[in-house]
């Protein structure tokens, strides 16, 4: 895949979305573009090419996006984190704030060996809040977090400070 | 990859989920094993490699975990169904019927060219109101739907008469 894919002109600025005075990202020209959706499935999944990971996990529903395709990159399988009512087996279970009220999301508890090191997924890194949940739940299995790949962050909103020591990726960054 | 992977065996059973009587088909196990999900995908592709396919297109959330995947192994791009409230730009809208209730989803009306042949995927063909839906959202932007695909179909509940005349191919049945 030719380095000459800039990614960053797949991503639509739509104004006062959700709500007036935000600047919504929009990947759907990039998800909709062959060439730049195989080059940004790659050049996430690529920082962590050596780092042993074992699994890939993210959370519904734009986390399924990227995940899948990663864990198919990687050689490697996947792991998904719901709303609840959704998995079928015994999970466990975090609550966290969200700007208002909370969200909740749920893991398999027989989801990972405690071998497995798990790379979690997602499409955007805003406030970190859905990230520092799915860290969270996948340390209750006791598997080890290997880092977090994002195709955006948004570095205004320092979501990183919510991430710890856990190695975090991004391919495209806005200050 | 060997056609030795037995993917019927990657999906459990777990019975009285969501509801008394319900047996679900849990298809994490075969997310989790990366021969299985390598060919699953592969599979799921498969029936409309020479079908002209140009996007993928696939509903939230489970359709994205194979719908990135196979626009990968296509060649293709990928358009996201959603639900109301989460695409920024104009959208075509879609409400059906559930057991229970209404359910609706949206696509963004500049998702496709009108020359487009659009391959929907879905884990699971079960009433089929859903893949119904989004044949009705592909269409109303002007594109031709290539065909639906689908890992798991459950026969007795007779999805494919609700999808008319559209090609439907799934890589495990039961009946």
């Amino acid at each position: 895949m030719s380095s000459a894919v800039l990614l960053d002109e797949y991503v639509r600025d739509v104004p006062d979305f959700p709500k007036p005075g935000i600047v919504f990202k929009d990947i759907t020209p990039l998800l909709t573009a062959p060439d730049a959706l195989r080059e940004a499935v790659a050049r996430m999944a690529e920082p962590f090419a050596d780092a042993g990971v074992t699994k890939i996990a993210a959370a519904e529903a734009r986390g399924f996006l990227f995940g899948v395709a990663m864990a198919i990159d990687l050689g490697v399988g996947f792991v998904p984190v719901r709303k609840p009512g959704k998995l079928p087996a015994a999970v466990h279970e975090m609550t966290y704030e969200l700007e208002y009220g909370t969200d909740t999301l749920q893991i398999h508890q027989d989801a990972f060996a405690e071998s497995d090191r798990v790379l979690l997924v997602d499409d955007l890194l805003a406030t970190g809040g859905t990230m520092k949940a799915c860290i969270d739940l996948v340390e209750q299995t006791g598997a080890t977090v290997a880092g977090c790949s994002f195709l955006i962050e948004l570095e205004f909103l320092n979501g990183r400070r919510l991430l710890g020591d856990t190695t975090a990726a991004a391919v495209l960054r806005y200050e």
